[in-house]
């Protein structure tokens, strides 16, 4: 007598896959988790505590998972280096998938997700940009939306993480793609998301520093990056990235119209306290990403099982993901190199571009 | 295999009630909402649609759904009027009770509740006072109980509604216990809360207005009042209540310590964007009192079902209802008269307090 | 060849004479401040080498700087048990007079100065409620006068000074008339200001507290207070004064109309500045009284003087420092007794108003 | 008997000059207005009725006012382009100057300043940095000076006027250097006071927009800009400057340290006020540069007047006002070209630097 619900499995239960995996278990009403997936023992002793009692099926092995008995869709919440790989073969196996960011930290591996999903069109694939789903984004975008803002035409957004002391980021550096990958992309997406997606690049530039931690250098990355972007509408915006917040996450994006601005999280606040003692007025502010931006993954998740349910488009296109790493891509080369660089309106690198 | 879930119905789906079912429904994982009951047929029809296909039992009666197989707790969230009598029916029907505020108006019908529950020990009974599930007044009392803002010895708080220009609310007065019942209630439990639920009243005196809504007075009741409370323990706290605010909803407290303060809400927002246009900078705030505190609702739901699945103590107790409906009367008493209210320390009327 | 200046005296040299004394000097263009009286020796060696080089006479004894040589005004700066006695002398010798607030603790005495001003109409006697010239109540003031507020109804405001763990304010309060004739005079006058000068006092009420200072109760004062002010026109004000605040000053207003309300310092801030730490985000208040208003007492002098030189009114009228002192008497002996207060329209005490 | 006061002249009476001159007359009890010069016929007429009362002789020739019996300081607030010679001609006449920034928009020409104040040491030459004289700019600075943030890092500063509709902007463009050289160079000002006048530039890039005046463009200038600004000593800057804003002036920075950060104006706000209403809570901020920074421009006077009659030095050396224009001049041509700019360690031009 219960209406359908979309039956989904789980691939990968580390920090973010455990995170996915409750959501679509408890806050996702329309979704059923009814299976998990990981090739590591200690997250599935968590699971057989915290999922198997209410009836999730745990599998050491993807592929067997892709097997489940009536399982319409996967979340891919695994290590980014095989999220693409994931991601097609559910696929190819008829599931809708949804792909934590970023599809690959290359651009032609990620295209090779839209590609696999160009020859499914009913199937549902979105990768999973949280901030598109954050409620005082879209507040944002609604706002702009409106016209009263004018024409948006500078964007400045910042993903800034709280400093580890633990050096943690340099060994993640190896695989993240470097911090315009892993952080900036967000931003990268909210400009293709105001700006439009059909904005194409003119120009990348970018200059970063290893404020805190030198080692970042061995591969090739760097704790504060700042990035210029032009976009051939007329349009520039600017980001910077940092893993060296001492107060916590600050992710403050600010849209200047011509007639307006919007800014998102340019007072960060934990909650609504405030307290007042000897050394003046203080509030605490989120400590990470999760901390900041819990509901709108609760959101993204409610959002696809919708869509998936009632064969509605996702809300945030494939498309934009395979462009917001090749732009990731294009600012970390350019703080690397130190060189400027230089796209034509098809998108081909140049040497220079006309003024 | 599934893990054991608290069956849970619903008394009730007015606005607050059909929250209440959702919550337990879709937001509660260690809760199965099983029965709802309302003799409104309007409301039995919009569970025909949101609950029904979920497997939930819908009953025109309340005492049949009390009968309802396997039920284990009653959320009643009923007309205020009823709360008392549904809840003692719950109770005398073994079931665990979470009641809307307040359990009645009346002093002496919400003590026959706590009676009623005297009775039966090993039932959970609470009253919801949702501030007390709220993440921003839980952090600033962990703050005030580390000792760091000295000893509470101020508190201001203020429940203050958006106008509702319907006068829709001049109907409800007849009803609702008066202003100072029905929204200082909330600042006076926390104010049992913060001050501790042993202080004792020593003071009452208070003033209101009709500065929108002169139809008030017909029900004895005011659309803006202010309030002195003063307890024997030396301690203080100013209430203010309102049904005029232009922007929204406004509830704010702030906790002044001898060595530090904490406010909840001093500087009121919906979400982190700020609009910058040529009027200035301007945020949008909650515009009802659940868009505040939703989050809470949630809350309360959760820890009341592991309460009861796990018979531990409910996190508010019940006397403290009883008590904040005896303020909250006494304030309103205070206003309607004119005359300061003064009690003996065993909370009898007396003509005058020692100084 | 130089436009006329006023010739000015300052009387008292304590801490607010100093900063009267040089304000006339320094930062009134259209005023030369040719003497100073204080009978205090270190004030007057203080004055020798701030002063003196200036062309500033100096006098020990404050009938004699009266009759200095073509003096035409007078600030009156002195402690406030001279206030009245030393206005009404220059009122007589025909000078202009600004004196600090209050005129008197004494409602009585400061009548005389009053009926001393009544029979001198050319001159120009004010009392400096230093908060009329500060530019955010003046925006606040003005912002209402639009009427976009509607009618105000409510006003909410504290004087709340930082903790002198000194215990200078146990002694302050043997002469100061206590903590509401004391700091919320400012408040009343504000009340006065906002609600018009012709509100008209219908019930007093008011608790008080010893938090951190009981030898307070020795001149019956208190280090906390709360009060309510109930008018005849609808209106009602709350108020709140402390000598206990940890961060510094706390000074807010909010005044509530129908329509909308303005807020006065309800984000206190010392400057623009913001640090984020370890501990979050933090930003300091100002820290004594003259900190968050010194520009309004330079508006003042500056005002007060263009008054002198055009025989134009003075901003401030007179009768409302009488009127502020009565009521906020009425608090502090509503406080210390007790007892509610009630008047009737004539302002003459009654043992109980209509409803 | 009076103390000595400073003999000063203030050349050019538009905006700033106005301001200048009233200043020194009026709020800088130390100096006085002796003389002003301007060509033009309505600033007389200005000086007529607002300077000449209070003794200022006017000139209409700057080189006449020079000779000005007893003149000691000259402050420059003319145009622009005469700023470095009317800076000159009063060095070589043994005058004490306080220039407006810039010295000129030319690094040739500024550096003849430098070169004539280098053979006249004993006088004071200071170009006017106003936010180095702000309150809270200097807060920030003297919290990054106890090292409690680290290494100061990274710097983002913006320098947003409102939009002026009438399009003055535009011919003003002719002559401003550009909206780095213009707007700009106040945040170069303090990259180079928060990370050390000794920071040496490596790179810069740069793009800009017109996004509400393409006329700009014929005088190679835009209305939207962002910059980067690379150092040898491992830090960075960014940069924002618009003539778009919709609210107001919006000069903002941050300064990022490797254990903290401090933010200047990161809130901006005209005042105390907050007005609540239908559209939620909001504040005004300040119009133009004047409304944000009158107050360091009085400090300004104050200050330079002091080290003239103290013969200590200037609190901003001569040789930073170079240093900014080199970099202003360096972005605006970034900007216009599309081309990153490459320095060597000596300041010298070069295809590209070592990584």
């Amino acid at each position: 007598m219960s209406a359908a619900k979309l039956k989904i499995g789980c691939a990968g239960l580390g920090r973010m896959g455990k995170r996915h995996a409750l959501n679509f278990l408890q806050r996702t009403p329309r979704a059923q988790l009814v299976a998990v997936s990981t090739p590591d023992d200690t997250e599935l002793e968590w699971a057989k505590v915290h999922l198997a009692p209410s009836g999730v099926a745990l599998y050491k092995n993807y592929d067997d998972m892709l097997k489940h008995e009536g399982l319409e869709a996967i979340v891919v919440a695994s290590a980014t280096a095989v999220h693409a790989e994931q991601a097609i073969k559910a696929i190819e196996a008829d599931k809708h998938v949804l792909c934590e960011k970023p599809l690959s930290t290359s651009v032609e591996v990620s295209q090779t997700v839209l590609d696999a999903a160009a020859k499914k069109p009913q199937l549902k694939v979105m990768c999973g940009f949280s901030r598109r789903f954050d409620a005082s984004y879209r507040d944002a975008y609604n706002k702009m939306s409106t016209g009263a803002l004018g024409t948006p035409s500078v964007l400045r957004s910042q993903t800034c993480d709280k400093l580890d002391p633990s050096g943690f980021f340099v060994a993640y550096a190896e695989f993240s793609g470097g911090i315009f990958v892993d952080c900036s992309i967000h931003d990268i997406d909210l400009t293709l998301w105001f700006f439009g997606a059909d904005s194409k690049v003119k120009t990348v530039s970018a200059v970063g520093i290893t404020a805190v931690e030198p080692d970042l250098r061995k591969h090739n990355d760097r704790d504060n990056a700042v990035g210029l972007v032009e976009f051939y509408n007329g349009k520039v915006a600017h980001f910077y990235a940092s893993r060296m917040m001492a107060a916590g996450q600050e992710d403050t994006t600010e849209i200047i119209g011509t007639k307006g601005k919007v800014t998102v999280n340019a007072q960060p606040a934990l909650n609504l306290v405030n307290v007042f003692d000897g050394t003046g007025i203080r509030r605490e502010i989120p400590q990470h990403y999760y901390d900041r931006f819990e509901y709108a993954f609760v959101t993204e998740a409610n959002e696809f099982t919708a869509c998936c349910l009632e064969n509605t488009p996702v809300p945030v296109k494939l498309e934009g993901a395979v462009q917001a790493v090749r732009i990731g891509a294009a600012l970390q080369e350019a703080m690397i190199t130190g060189q400027k660089i230089f796209f034509d309106e098809s998108g081909k690198r140049v040497e220079k571009t006309r003024l």
